[in-house]
Protein backbone atom coordinates (compact mmCIF):
# COMPACT_ATOMS: atom_id res chain seq x y z
CA UNK A 1 0.00 0.00 0.00
CA UNK A 2 1.47 3.07 -1.14
CA UNK A 3 0.05 6.75 -0.60
CA UNK A 4 -0.32 9.28 -2.77
CA UNK A 5 -0.87 13.24 -2.25
CA UNK A 6 -3.31 15.13 -5.02
CA UNK A 7 -3.36 18.77 -5.31
CA UNK A 8 -6.67 19.06 -7.15
CA UNK A 9 -8.18 22.54 -8.51
CA UNK A 10 -11.84 22.20 -8.56
CA UNK A 11 -14.94 24.48 -9.66
CA UNK A 12 -15.66 26.28 -6.38
CA UNK A 13 -19.42 25.52 -6.91
CA UNK A 14 -21.80 23.89 -4.47
CA UNK A 15 -21.62 19.90 -4.25
CA UNK A 16 -18.35 19.53 -5.99
CA UNK A 17 -16.82 18.47 -2.75
CA UNK A 18 -19.58 15.77 -2.27
CA UNK A 19 -18.57 15.10 -6.06
CA UNK A 20 -15.07 13.92 -5.06
CA UNK A 21 -16.21 12.18 -2.35
CA UNK A 22 -18.63 10.17 -3.21
CA UNK A 23 -16.44 9.01 -6.38
CA UNK A 24 -14.41 7.20 -3.78
CA UNK A 25 -16.58 6.04 -1.26
CA UNK A 26 -18.67 4.36 -4.23
CA UNK A 27 -15.46 2.73 -6.01
CA UNK A 28 -14.55 2.00 -2.19
CA UNK A 29 -11.18 3.82 -2.58
CA UNK A 30 -10.11 4.99 0.98
CA UNK A 31 -9.49 8.84 1.87
CA UNK A 32 -6.96 9.30 4.37
CA UNK A 33 -7.12 12.96 4.51
CA UNK A 34 -9.16 15.95 2.65
CA UNK A 35 -8.97 19.38 2.88
CA UNK A 36 -10.19 22.14 -0.02
CA UNK A 37 -10.44 25.61 0.49
CA UNK A 38 -10.78 28.67 -1.93
CA UNK A 39 -7.76 30.04 -3.86
CA UNK A 40 -6.99 33.38 -5.18
CA UNK A 41 -9.02 33.25 -7.50
CA UNK A 42 -12.30 32.66 -5.92
CA UNK A 43 -13.51 30.79 -8.90
CA UNK A 44 -11.80 27.84 -7.92
CA UNK A 45 -11.20 25.84 -4.88
CA UNK A 46 -7.85 23.55 -3.99
CA UNK A 47 -8.72 20.27 -2.66
CA UNK A 48 -5.43 18.47 -1.13
CA UNK A 49 -6.49 14.33 -1.25
CA UNK A 50 -4.29 11.67 0.34
CA UNK A 51 -4.92 8.25 -0.57
CA UNK A 52 -3.62 4.59 -0.29
CA UNK A 53 -3.57 1.82 -2.68
CA UNK A 54 -1.17 0.09 -5.18
CA UNK A 55 0.08 1.68 -7.96
CA UNK A 56 -2.69 0.28 -10.33
CA UNK A 57 -5.59 1.86 -8.08
CA UNK A 58 -3.64 5.09 -7.35
CA UNK A 59 -3.72 5.56 -11.32
CA UNK A 60 -7.06 4.45 -11.34
CA UNK A 61 -8.48 7.32 -9.19
CA UNK A 62 -6.80 9.93 -10.62
CA UNK A 63 -8.02 9.17 -14.28
CA UNK A 64 -11.45 8.76 -12.59
CA UNK A 65 -11.13 12.00 -10.81
CA UNK A 66 -10.09 13.37 -14.78
CA UNK A 67 -13.24 12.72 -15.73
CA UNK A 68 -15.18 15.01 -13.59
CA UNK A 69 -16.19 18.33 -15.02
CA UNK A 70 -15.43 19.96 -11.98
CA UNK A 71 -11.80 18.89 -11.74
CA UNK A 72 -9.75 21.90 -13.68
CA UNK A 73 -6.50 20.30 -13.03
CA UNK A 74 -4.35 17.28 -10.79
CA UNK A 75 -0.86 17.95 -9.38
CA UNK A 76 0.80 14.62 -7.57
CA UNK A 77 2.55 16.08 -4.90
CA UNK A 78 5.75 14.37 -4.18
CA UNK A 79 6.73 14.71 -0.55
CA UNK A 80 10.57 15.31 -1.18
CA UNK A 81 9.23 18.25 -3.93
CA UNK A 82 6.62 19.89 -1.77
CA UNK A 83 5.64 21.46 1.63
CA UNK A 84 2.87 19.29 3.18
CA UNK A 85 1.52 20.76 6.60
CA UNK A 86 -1.16 20.43 9.17
CA UNK A 87 -2.93 22.12 12.04
CA UNK A 88 -4.32 20.17 14.99
CA UNK A 89 -5.55 21.53 18.20
CA UNK A 90 -5.18 19.73 21.74
CA UNK A 91 -7.27 20.60 24.49
CA UNK A 92 -5.56 18.65 27.50
CA UNK A 93 -6.75 18.30 31.04
CA UNK A 94 -3.97 19.97 33.75
CA UNK A 95 -4.25 20.67 37.03
CA UNK A 96 -1.18 21.92 39.57
CA UNK A 97 0.85 18.68 39.36
CA UNK A 98 0.77 18.58 35.30
CA UNK A 99 0.44 22.11 33.98
CA UNK A 100 4.30 22.57 33.96
CA UNK A 101 5.19 19.83 32.30
CA UNK A 102 2.63 20.09 29.43
CA UNK A 103 3.56 23.46 28.58
CA UNK A 104 7.15 21.86 28.52
CA UNK A 105 6.39 19.78 25.49
CA UNK A 106 4.75 22.52 24.11
CA UNK A 107 7.45 24.47 23.99
CA UNK A 108 9.82 21.93 22.41
CA UNK A 109 7.48 21.34 19.48
CA UNK A 110 6.83 25.32 19.18
CA UNK A 111 3.03 24.46 20.01
CA UNK A 112 0.85 27.20 20.82
CA UNK A 113 -0.64 28.04 24.09
CA UNK A 114 -4.27 29.40 23.12
CA UNK A 115 -6.23 28.60 25.87
CA UNK A 116 -5.71 27.66 29.49
CA UNK A 117 -8.58 27.34 32.24
CA UNK A 118 -8.53 25.69 35.93
CA UNK A 119 -8.63 22.68 34.23
CA UNK A 120 -7.41 22.34 30.77
CA UNK A 121 -5.08 24.03 28.30
CA UNK A 122 -5.92 24.04 24.47
CA UNK A 123 -2.71 23.72 22.49
CA UNK A 124 -2.21 24.71 18.39
CA UNK A 125 0.47 23.04 16.82
CA UNK A 126 1.24 22.51 12.80
CA UNK A 127 4.22 20.84 11.25
CA UNK A 128 4.50 17.25 9.08
CA UNK A 129 2.24 14.16 9.42
CA UNK A 130 5.20 12.88 11.26
CA UNK A 131 6.11 15.95 13.51
CA UNK A 132 1.99 15.89 14.63
CA UNK A 133 2.17 12.38 15.44
CA UNK A 134 5.73 12.85 17.74
CA UNK A 135 3.56 15.57 20.08
CA UNK A 136 0.44 13.54 20.31
CA UNK A 137 2.38 10.29 21.22
CA UNK A 138 4.53 12.75 23.93
CA UNK A 139 1.70 14.69 24.92
CA UNK A 140 -0.54 11.47 25.43
CA UNK A 141 1.86 9.56 27.98
CA UNK A 142 0.83 10.90 31.39
CA UNK A 143 -1.50 13.81 30.46
CA UNK A 144 -5.20 12.99 29.42
CA UNK A 145 -5.89 14.14 25.97
CA UNK A 146 -9.64 15.54 26.37
CA UNK A 147 -10.70 16.86 22.43
CA UNK A 148 -8.54 16.86 19.33
CA UNK A 149 -9.27 18.41 15.94
CA UNK A 150 -6.82 18.12 12.77
CA UNK A 151 -7.50 20.02 9.81
CA UNK A 152 -5.87 17.02 7.54
CA UNK A 153 -2.86 17.87 5.13
CA UNK A 154 -2.92 20.99 2.96
CA UNK A 155 0.47 21.11 0.76
CA UNK A 156 1.87 23.10 -2.23
CA UNK A 157 4.86 22.01 -4.88
CA UNK A 158 8.20 23.72 -3.78
CA UNK A 159 10.12 25.61 -6.14
CA UNK A 160 8.10 28.20 -9.11
CA UNK A 161 6.00 25.77 -10.74
CA UNK A 162 2.48 26.58 -10.76
CA UNK A 163 -0.87 26.12 -12.40
CA UNK A 164 -2.76 29.12 -14.67
CA UNK A 165 -5.66 28.87 -12.60
CA UNK A 166 -3.65 29.84 -9.74
CA UNK B 1 -27.59 35.01 6.59
CA UNK B 2 -25.62 33.80 9.45
CA UNK B 3 -22.69 31.54 9.68
CA UNK B 4 -22.75 28.25 12.43
CA UNK B 5 -19.33 26.38 13.08
CA UNK B 6 -20.63 22.93 13.75
CA UNK B 7 -17.79 20.52 15.54
CA UNK B 8 -19.24 17.05 14.81
CA UNK B 9 -18.30 13.90 16.82
CA UNK B 10 -18.62 10.69 13.40
CA UNK B 11 -17.61 7.22 13.27
CA UNK B 12 -14.07 6.99 11.79
CA UNK B 13 -16.11 4.78 8.46
CA UNK B 14 -15.42 5.03 4.64
CA UNK B 15 -17.57 7.04 3.32
CA UNK B 16 -18.76 9.01 6.38
CA UNK B 17 -17.92 12.40 5.01
CA UNK B 18 -19.53 11.19 1.31
CA UNK B 19 -22.54 10.45 3.51
CA UNK B 20 -22.04 14.25 5.48
CA UNK B 21 -21.43 16.33 2.22
CA UNK B 22 -23.89 14.35 0.18
CA UNK B 23 -26.77 15.82 2.87
CA UNK B 24 -25.54 19.14 2.43
CA UNK B 25 -25.70 19.25 -1.53
CA UNK B 26 -28.67 16.92 -1.38
CA UNK B 27 -31.05 19.57 0.32
CA UNK B 28 -29.01 23.16 -1.24
CA UNK B 29 -27.39 23.99 1.93
CA UNK B 30 -23.66 25.63 1.36
CA UNK B 31 -20.92 24.55 3.44
CA UNK B 32 -18.48 27.31 3.56
CA UNK B 33 -15.62 25.15 4.47
CA UNK B 34 -15.59 21.36 5.95
CA UNK B 35 -11.71 19.64 7.77
CA UNK B 36 -12.23 16.09 9.06
CA UNK B 37 -9.40 13.89 11.01
CA UNK B 38 -9.44 11.58 12.90
CA UNK B 39 -9.26 12.20 16.96
CA UNK B 40 -7.36 11.02 19.62
CA UNK B 41 -9.21 7.36 19.57
CA UNK B 42 -8.94 6.22 16.22
CA UNK B 43 -12.90 4.87 16.26
CA UNK B 44 -13.87 8.50 15.79
CA UNK B 45 -12.78 11.37 13.37
CA UNK B 46 -13.74 15.23 14.15
CA UNK B 47 -15.19 17.22 11.26
CA UNK B 48 -15.66 21.13 11.57
CA UNK B 49 -17.83 22.41 9.42
CA UNK B 50 -18.66 25.97 8.18
CA UNK B 51 -22.42 26.27 7.14
CA UNK B 52 -24.36 29.59 6.40
CA UNK B 53 -27.67 30.27 5.98
CA UNK B 54 -30.94 31.93 7.90
CA UNK B 55 -31.57 30.45 11.67
CA UNK B 56 -34.35 28.19 10.42
CA UNK B 57 -31.98 26.70 7.65
CA UNK B 58 -29.01 26.21 9.86
CA UNK B 59 -31.33 24.56 13.13
CA UNK B 60 -32.58 22.19 10.02
CA UNK B 61 -28.97 21.12 9.04
CA UNK B 62 -28.19 20.29 12.26
CA UNK B 63 -31.41 17.86 12.86
CA UNK B 64 -30.65 16.30 9.73
CA UNK B 65 -26.91 16.03 10.65
CA UNK B 66 -28.60 14.29 13.89
CA UNK B 67 -30.25 11.64 12.00
CA UNK B 68 -27.14 10.02 10.36
CA UNK B 69 -26.09 7.19 11.84
CA UNK B 70 -22.24 7.67 11.58
CA UNK B 71 -23.24 11.16 13.73
CA UNK B 72 -22.48 10.46 17.07
CA UNK B 73 -22.48 13.94 18.65
CA UNK B 74 -22.86 17.72 17.29
CA UNK B 75 -21.31 20.81 19.05
CA UNK B 76 -22.30 24.49 17.88
CA UNK B 77 -18.50 26.00 18.59
CA UNK B 78 -19.98 29.85 19.46
CA UNK B 79 -16.69 32.18 18.30
CA UNK B 80 -16.15 33.85 21.50
CA UNK B 81 -16.36 30.53 23.47
CA UNK B 82 -14.23 28.92 20.65
CA UNK B 83 -10.47 28.66 19.34
CA UNK B 84 -11.37 28.75 15.20
CA UNK B 85 -8.09 27.97 13.32
CA UNK B 86 -6.94 27.50 9.65
CA UNK B 87 -3.73 27.13 7.98
CA UNK B 88 -2.90 28.37 4.85
CA UNK B 89 0.18 28.00 1.98
CA UNK B 90 0.92 31.19 -0.26
CA UNK B 91 3.22 30.15 -3.11
CA UNK B 92 4.22 34.25 -4.18
CA UNK B 93 6.76 34.91 -7.21
CA UNK B 94 9.49 36.74 -5.80
CA UNK B 95 12.81 38.73 -7.44
CA UNK B 96 15.62 41.06 -6.03
CA UNK B 97 12.57 43.60 -5.97
CA UNK B 98 10.07 42.21 -3.96
CA UNK B 99 12.10 40.07 -1.87
CA UNK B 100 12.22 41.81 0.99
CA UNK B 101 9.35 43.45 0.95
CA UNK B 102 7.56 40.01 1.03
CA UNK B 103 9.83 39.08 4.16
CA UNK B 104 8.71 42.29 5.55
CA UNK B 105 5.09 41.43 5.74
CA UNK B 106 5.41 37.40 6.59
CA UNK B 107 7.42 39.05 9.54
CA UNK B 108 4.66 41.20 10.35
CA UNK B 109 2.02 38.27 10.23
CA UNK B 110 4.50 35.64 12.10
CA UNK B 111 3.95 33.31 8.70
CA UNK B 112 6.77 30.95 8.35
CA UNK B 113 8.80 31.05 5.01
CA UNK B 114 9.04 27.19 4.33
CA UNK B 115 10.12 27.43 0.96
CA UNK B 116 12.63 29.41 -1.39
CA UNK B 117 13.73 29.43 -4.59
CA UNK B 118 15.35 31.87 -7.37
CA UNK B 119 11.57 32.99 -8.78
CA UNK B 120 9.09 32.00 -5.58
CA UNK B 121 8.48 31.64 -2.11
CA UNK B 122 6.34 29.50 -0.15
CA UNK B 123 4.50 30.83 3.57
CA UNK B 124 3.13 28.97 5.91
CA UNK B 125 0.53 30.68 8.28
CA UNK B 126 -2.41 29.91 11.02
CA UNK B 127 -4.92 32.08 12.54
CA UNK B 128 -8.20 32.99 12.68
CA UNK B 129 -10.36 33.96 8.90
CA UNK B 130 -9.77 37.57 9.85
CA UNK B 131 -6.23 37.48 9.95
CA UNK B 132 -5.47 35.28 6.76
CA UNK B 133 -7.77 37.12 4.90
CA UNK B 134 -6.02 40.46 6.25
CA UNK B 135 -2.10 38.89 5.03
CA UNK B 136 -3.57 37.69 1.64
CA UNK B 137 -4.98 40.87 0.79
CA UNK B 138 -1.89 42.52 1.97
CA UNK B 139 0.43 40.14 0.09
CA UNK B 140 -1.72 40.26 -2.95
CA UNK B 141 -0.93 43.92 -3.24
CA UNK B 142 2.40 44.69 -5.30
CA UNK B 143 3.19 40.61 -5.30
CA UNK B 144 1.68 38.33 -7.88
CA UNK B 145 0.21 34.82 -6.15
CA UNK B 146 1.12 31.85 -8.02
CA UNK B 147 -0.85 29.13 -6.02
CA UNK B 148 -2.49 28.77 -2.77
CA UNK B 149 -4.24 25.88 -0.83
CA UNK B 150 -5.67 26.57 2.85
CA UNK B 151 -7.00 23.64 4.87
CA UNK B 152 -10.35 24.96 6.34
CA UNK B 153 -11.25 25.68 9.90
CA UNK B 154 -11.21 23.53 12.35
CA UNK B 155 -11.78 24.17 16.02
CA UNK B 156 -12.53 23.09 19.47
CA UNK B 157 -14.57 24.71 22.19
CA UNK B 158 -12.64 27.25 24.85
CA UNK B 159 -12.32 25.93 28.78
CA UNK B 160 -12.48 22.70 30.06
CA UNK B 161 -15.91 20.94 28.96
CA UNK B 162 -15.29 18.07 26.26
CA UNK B 163 -17.21 15.10 24.96
CA UNK B 164 -16.60 11.48 26.19
CA UNK B 165 -15.76 9.74 22.76
CA UNK B 166 -13.41 12.50 22.47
Amino acid sequence: MKQRILSILVDNTAGVLSRVSGLFSRRGYNIDSLTVGVTADPRYSRMTVVCSGDDQVLDQITKQLNKLVDVRHIKILEPDASVIRELILIKVRVNKANRQDVISIADIFRAKVVDVSSDAMVLELTGSKSKLEAFISLISDGNEILELARTGVSGLSRGGDYVLFM
